[in-house]
């Protein structure tokens, strides 16, 4: 085996940082970091993982059956990895089925579009629904519009997602898909189908949650896809009087037990001290989950697994947490953060893994400011592996984001998230879109940086109070 | 304005072209050669006419509500851009209805599989059919199997389509789905699904004709996606007993009138002779047609009209023909060769743009071989649009492709079809695939080509005999 451009880098770096680092610990740490970085690059567990999700369980909507395949399918892959301890936490989930989901132009120009029920989402009338469509550009055009101008109509809104690597154009556009019904309700609309919150060309439709709020009709909610918006578009361009024909049959159906399922390498002196690495395990439904967020899960189960075969444990637990039903509302997240609520202040630091396989291109905490620097140098080995040195801003990723708000330090690993946004909540969430490289190199960071976690001296408490507007 | 490069290109070469060549007549003919690359290159009506065709009809599948619609949005569009004669003449095309078709892997991994009926298909009893799947690598592999391992299956053939410049990975998979529902029933099977004759990575699966032959079972038929049939695959590897269930509604509905849409240049002084330049009008149904063939249209239909502003007509009249039904057979175009067998003598040359809208980089002829030097000669001023001199094995393209069996001389104006069969035949053959500047490209050699050859006073007949294997 050659060593790679990255592995001889990461030595030069260790040996770099153990000439300043005088200490036998901080020589080991970063030595075993090391180590970390090279098996993990060199090993294919995380690309063996997603396949086997993706092809043993496949699309697994939160309280479906599929669901709980998933939730067993994950037990046994934890158990036969060596974990330490496998176990499950139930959560309640809501349960939305898709149903059927079909759109087509009346007039001026009768033809079929291509659209996808939102999650969330309530039903047509069989019939289906007809009626003029009336487009805005954004959801604060719609917000304020004339409600005379909507009433009756099925609101189009036509915002276009820009590609950026941080995959800041989801935050963009994303309200008019989580948002927009309820506006679009209030000004009387009977529907609402928006652009697709993604960056692609491709003539499938995004999916996604939308939002309710009690005291407004609910309304059909539809995403099309971008090649039919730019359809719509330019029908309404030749002629402003375009009527849509709306036909969908989801059904919300109420609550149904899903898991939380929690693989544990213990920790071999502060074993009640916990380094949290997430994902989650539910998925969408028309792809087969492999970037979002089957990914994240091999990333996090093969980073645990790694850690669990070094000769020694490190200090603290390292814990890995495989979510309940994120995509319908951070379920398992704020699950997790009640349920453990009185062990909170033994969290360490947490992350979760949920932005896909692009490489990691920079590290964020947030951490006391006093520590920030310090947990800086100590990660600073994560260089070697392409995995910048960052701000003191992270979030920590949709699962642990509400843990701050207990004093739980945080760690977002930024992934580059150039395409992210093509296959996101499509029928393209598929294995191929997986590079088995990238994904490996996000096996070493969170390997490193779990195990550096669980070994740190730093106190990372408390946190930076919130920025208030 | 600023010239572009290629016109640049032009300029010089068509200086070239009249140093050398000393008849007025030529040096005129290659003035307006020029003139008209020059003014393809900037107009944008090829474009405008793709945006019509995709907006204002949409989908246009043989013998539908909407393939009449398109023959009417062809006469107006032929009428309006001031052709001499415009008419129709009727096909009678065969009539099939997609309905639904969905399918999923019934055991041992249980989810959704994404498929499309191919064209022709019957379909399964209403409440679907489930077997067992076996696996073959080719055709090829299919037709040497034992019936024993056949009978009662459902056939996946899994032949990967590769990527070429020339589109050629199309003939050596394509067999699979025009032949395989044949050679599968023949063996016993009860249905087959291929993988998509298609060099994506998209979960959307590539339609197209299948034929059956009389005396044999007619069977289901479909497509899945490519990462479907990279699933199957994996399921087979972990287990060879993958079942699957197909539920498949399209319909055989007989025959329908449709037309050929025809619209002329009338020639100055050889009206009765005839240069043929031909696209097809119809389109699979779950796409808009775009790449094909509304890019083929568009091309031919923006040549055409060129030539019809010229101050001073051609000699030859060009004929601009717009088929019916090549999708499901190459109908519009034998039901044309039949209608003019008495005029094919009068065809002068003939072409068919039906290959996207990638830039064209070589004109290969079909003509005596005693005129190809001089043909190519004549055409020489093509080069400086990027068309370079090919070779005198032309097939002209599906709907001219039996005109050459009549004496009749063809042209292929060859494409860039790196990308084309990513989008053939599925959902994503809308208009955002098509680059504005490629198309128009495709628009100057189109009138180029058709100019000089109605100007031309080479003999181009007769055609050399067929190879003989």
């Amino acid at each position: 085996m050659k060593s790679s451009p990255l592995i001889l880098l990461s030595s030069i770096i260790f040996a770099a940082i153990i000439g300043c680092q005088h200490t036998p610990t901080t020589d080991r740490n970063q030595g075993v970091s090391a180590q970390l970085q090279q098996k993990a690059l060199s090993s294919p567990l995380a690309y063996d993982i997603v396949e086997s999700l993706t092809v043993e369980v496949g699309p697994r909507l939160p309280g479906s059956a599929q669901d709980l395949i998933a939730v067993q399918w994950a037990e046994e892959k934890l158990s036969n990895l060596g974990f330490d301890k496998v176990y499950k936490e139930p959560v309640q989930v809501p349960v939305w089925l898709r149903g059927e989901a079909k759109a087509a132009v009346v007039s001026p120009y009768p033809q079929p579009i291509v659209i996808t029920a939102l999650g969330g989402s309530v039903g047509t009338p069989e019939q289906g629904i007809s009626a003029p469509i009336i487009r805005f550009a954004t959801l604060a055009e719609l917000k304020q519009a004339t409600p005379d101008d909507v009433a009756g109509k099925i609101v189009f809104i036509d915002h276009i997602t820009p590609r950026f690597k941080t995959g800041k154009g989801y935050g963009i556009t994303v309200g008019g898909r989580s948002k927009g019904a309820v506006a679009a309700a209030e000004k009387g609309a009977i529907a609402i189908v928006i652009r697709s919150i993604g960056t692609d060309h491709d003539r499938m439709a995004h999916t996604g949650m939308m939002r309710y709020q009690d005291g407004i009709p609910k309304i059909p909610a539809a995403a099309m896809s971008n090649p039919d918006a730019d359809l719509l578009t330019l029908m309404l361009k030749r002629n402003p009087d375009v009527v849509l024909n709306l036909n969908m049959s989801p059904q919300n159906k109420g609550y149904a037990t899903s898991y939380n399922v929690i693989g544990e390498v213990t920790g071999s002196s502060k074993p009640d001290e916990i380094v949290l690495i997430g994902a989650h395990l539910d998925s969408w439904d028309e792809g087969t989950g492999a970037i979002d967020d089957g990914a994240g899960v091999a990333i996090v189960t093969a980073a645990g697994h790694l850690i669990s075969q070094l000769p020694q444990k490190p200090a603290r637990t390292i814990r890995v947490v495989l979510y309940a039903a994120e995509e319908v509302g951070l379920v398992g997240g704020k699950t997790y953060a009640k349920a453990h609520q009185a062990e909170l202040s033994n969290h360490y630091i947490a992350a979760e893994s949920d932005f896909g396989a692009g490489p990691i291109y920079q590290i964020d905490f947030k951490v006391a400011d006093d520590a920030f620097k310090d947990i800086q140098t100590l990660t600073a080995s994560m260089a070697a592996n392409g995995v910048a040195a960052g701000t003191n801003t992270a979030s920590g990723g949709p699962d642990v984001s509400m843990l701050p708000s207990y004093g739980v330090p945080v760690a977002s690993l930024r992934q580059d998230g150039t395409d992210y946004f093509d296959y996101h909540h499509t029928p393209n969430d598929t294995l191929d879109k997986i590079d088995p490289k990238a994904l490996a190199q996000n096996v070493a960071a969170y390997a490193q940086f779990a195990y550096l976690m669980a070994q740190s001296n730093i106190e990372l408490r408390p946190l930076p109070k919130p920025e208030t507007d």
